[in-house]
């Protein structure tokens, strides 16, 4: 944990924590037993999922403020949410800390959920603080599927369709390597990759406007390029060939390969974290996505019609 | 963490340990990015709320199985939900546990959700399992509120209106007392109260009959009666006065106070985790509740218009 001036959460109390993280995130919908949404238009379904972050795992306050921590716990939330073609409305957090965490940090981790969830018009509506060995964070996001279209779930990807993306590959596996390397003294022209990681993009509406268009399957890179598109051609029993020059590593990438010594195909290939929308649909990419490959009879995923030069991704145990 | 036979997380690895969970635990719903919930009625509204438990500090493996521990989370969770006056209908689970810990560990904690959930008639349709250091359990719950009564909140208890509650009060505490005391070895004829705390009792539907029948306030005693009624007192600008008989602690929790040495009234007004319903209604006490005191001008909780003896609760800071 990071020395910060002011009292800390045992210093401070249970109420006092709790009041300092509703003030940097405020609702009207919080501080009852349970939080009662907004009521949904007709036809629309709920859809929630979950996932913990373990300080040490998940990530590292050596390199990550806590309002970054906070930002990213959300964006990974919010893409899950995404990915079924919904919209994220809302989100939990419960936190357990060591009683000598500063109360700073909590104010600045619910600073970086309150303006993510802010960016997709959806509140922090509840929560959980207890006190414990060490810093784990737990966000359940809440989305709203509208309309009559089917969600759009793993298994539906169909021969003929495309591949379709919304934002970078690779770029947070890119910035993690630099920090490993260099903590957060990497060099200045790596700004945006350490970015990628730190503080990744998730651009609201892309699964509403995927659904929408035509798609049918749709995950995001959570766990890597081609594990996660692995998954979706088991669950769907065909083949997903990518277009290598479509998924090829920015100069950035390559340059930050060239002083690691790292190939950075292996970034793109099996990094995670980026929660970049990954589709299949049998209309044209989207907007605000980009053609990276199709789908076609078989199994597994190829690049170019051969076999990915790398393949794992992430694994928690 | 109790010895088990069989292979453990860590070596079975991350898919075969969720195959676990998702056996015991099974839902259509589960296995995409997010869970896809079952269409609402019309006019009703999603209702949720999170809670997390720590080895050590809210459940203890030394006299506590893993089913009770998932039960006890529901129960927890679920109670929330009713509170409101909402019908619980998902949850999601995110683990964080060491990779020692045994599969059938994972297994037996699913077994407890699963039958909490099917009384409930809802279902575990997600979840996250990560590795960590410690054993952290978060259960995030989702109801729904139909029709167009308002919700059950804290503050919104009303001058002239009952006190009424359904389930047991300062049970689980006397239960808890006994444990830390004998462990598992306790004398028999506390079955009950050990039972009251390691297995709570949550009576589906609670929330809705109390709702439907003019109850304006609700809550669960959480934290302990004291300090959970306090807070409608002090949300809703009223006093609430309890009636020492209809509260009494039983022959059970007397004899088991006078074994241990403790005054078994401090159970009662201190003791959480009982999850008993407290609701305030101008109407008769509904099915399944009894009238416990009253809600008047004032401020503040007292036992026949006197200050309770105890006051304090569970605070996790």
């Amino acid at each position: 944990m990071p020395s910060s001036a002011g009292p800390t959460i045992g210093e401070a109390g249970e109420h006092a924590a709790i009041a300092e993280i509703i003030a940097a995130a405020p609702s009207s919908r919080n501080g009852d037993d349970a939080a009662v949404l907004t009521q949904a238009t007709p036809n629309s379904r709920t859809v929630a999922t979950v996932d913990m972050l373990i300080e040490g795992r998940h990530f590292n306050l050596e390199w990550s403020t806590p309002a970054e921590i906070g930002h990213k716990a959300i964006v990974q939330n919010f893409a899950d949410i995404q990915a079924m073609g919904a919209r994220p409305i809302a989100a939990l957090l419960a936190i357990s800390a060591p009683p000598s965490t500063p109360l700073s940090f909590l104010r600045e981790l619910a600073t970086g959920v309150s303006e993510r969830v802010n960016q997709f018009s959806a509140e922090l509506v509840g929560g959980d603080l207890t006190a414990g060995d060490n810093l784990v964070v737990s966000v359940t996001a809440i989305g709203l599927l509208g309309g009559s279209l089917p969600e759009l779930t793993l298994d539906r990807a169909k021969s003929g369709q495309k591949v379709v993306a919304s934002g970078k590959i690779g770029a947070s596996a890119a910035g993690l390597a630099l920090l490993q390397r260099f903590g957060r003294d990497f060099p200045f022209q790596f700004t945006e990759l350490v970015a990628s990681h730190c503080t990744p993009h998730l651009s609201p509406g892309r699964g509403v406007i995927a659904r929408a268009t035509g798609a049918t399957a749709m995950t995001d890179n959570s766990d890597g390029l081609i594990v996660d598109l692995s998954t979706i051609a088991k669950r769907s029993g065909v083949n997903i060939d990518l277009n290598r020059e479509a998924i090829a590593p920015s100069p950035l990438m390559v340059e930050a390969g060239e002083l690691l010594g790292v190939d950075p195909w292996e970034w793109v290939l099996t990094g995670g974290e980026d929660h970049t929308m990954l589709a299949t649909t049998a209309g044209e990419a989207p907007s605000g996505f980009r053609s990276i490959g199709k789908v076609q009879r078989g199994e597994g995923v190829s690049i170019d019609g051969q076999e990915p030069e790398y393949e794992t991704g992430w694994v928690s145990f």
